[in-house]
C-alpha cells in the first residue's frame, strides 16, 4: 500500500475539512446554549492585524481546492468570498469537500511535472511536490488551526479529536 | 521526480522547524527591544486550559522526531521536557532537525507496513501512511501554529513567510 498525492490531498484535506465542519457545528451549539448570534464568530480575530474567522475559513478551503486544482489541472469551484453566516461557511466547506472527492487517483498523474506560481511572487514557481509539501499542506493547517484557536479561546468546547477528524484506527485482534 | 515519505518527514519537518527556530529568534529580539525577560514567553497560553508555549514547542518537536522514528524504526533522541529557557527550546529544535536529517530515503523503506499505536488508544493502531497523513502532519502543524499564534498575539512581528520557512522557489528564465 504505497501512498499517493490523491490520498494527501483529496482524502486527507476532506477528512480535515469534515473535522472543521464539526468545529463549526460545535460553535453553533455553543451560541445556541449561550443565546448569542452564531454569526458573531465570523469577525473574531486572534490579533487586530490578523484575518478574522470568516477569512480563515475562506483561506483554508481555498488552500484545499487550490491544491487539488493546481495538481490535477481541474477547475475548482469559485466562491464569491462574501459569506456572512456560519451556514454559508458550512456550505463552502461542503462544496470544497465535494470538489476534492470528485478528483481521482488518475487526475493527479504527472503532478510532479506541474509548476505552481502565485501573483505575489512573480517570475518564480514551485515544482508540484515542493508546492504541496512546503506550501499547500502547512498553509492549510495554519489557517485551520487559527480558526480552531478562535473557537477554543472563545469557550467553545473543542479538542484535538475534533481537529483531527475521523481516523482509520484498526482494532487489534 | 516522485515524492517520498523521507521528503515529507525529514525534509519538510526540518524546513518547518528551522522556520520555528526563526520565530523564536524573533521573539528573543522582541524581548530585547522591549527589555523584558525572553523566557516569559514559555508560560504564555491561548486559553487557560491549553498547553503553554513551552509545551507547544515540546509537542511540535516530539511530533517530528516521533514520525521519523516510528516510520524508520530508528531511535529518536529523548528530551527531559524540562526546558525553562528560550535557549533550551532552540537547542531542542536543533537536535530534532539533526535527528530528522540523519534519516535517509532508505530508512523509510517499508514504512507503509509499519503500524503505529499510542498508549491513549489501547488495542488500536494506525497504518504507516494513515498515521503520517491523518495524525503526524496535522498534529505537527497544529502545535507549531499555536506557538506562532502566541508570539503573534504578543506583538512579535512574525508573518506567514517565517512560518513556512525557506522554500524551493525556481526563478524563471
Amino acid at each position: 500500500m504505497k501512498h499517493s498525492v490523491h490520498d494527501l490531498i483529496a482524502v486527507q484535506f476532506s477528512r480535515s475539512l469534515l473535522g472543521l465542519k464539526g468545529l463549526l457545528l460545535k460553535a453553533r451549539a455553543h451560541a445556541e446554549t449561550r443565546k448569542f448570534d452564531e454569526n458573531l464568530f465570523l469577525q473574531l480575530r486572534v490579533a487586530p492585524d490578523m484575518f478574522p474567522f470568516v477569512k480563515q475559513i475562506q483561506i483554508t478551503t481555498d488552500g484545499a481546492k487550490g491544491a487539488a486544482a493546481r495538481l490535477t489541472g481541474k477547475t475548482a469551484p469559485v466562491f464569491a468570498d462574501n459569506e456572512t453566516t456560519l451556514t454559508q461557511l458550512i456550505e463552502r466547506i461542503e462544496r470544497t469537500v465535494e470538489f476534492l472527492q470528485s478528483t481521482s487517483e488518475k487526475d493527479y498523474e504527472g503532478y510532479e511535472l506541474r509548476t505552481v506560481s502565485f501573483p505575489w511572487n512573480p517570475g518564480k514557481h514551485l515544482q508540484g511536490f515542493d508546492y504541496l509539501s512546503s506550501h499547500a499542506i502547512p498553509n492549510f493547517y495554519f489557517h485551520m488551526t487559527t480558526a480552531y484557536t478562535l473557537l477554543r479561546s472563545s469557550g467553545v468546547e473543542v479538542g484535538k479529536g475534533d481537529f483531527l477528524g475521523e481516523q482509520n484506527w484498526i482494532k487489534e485482534a
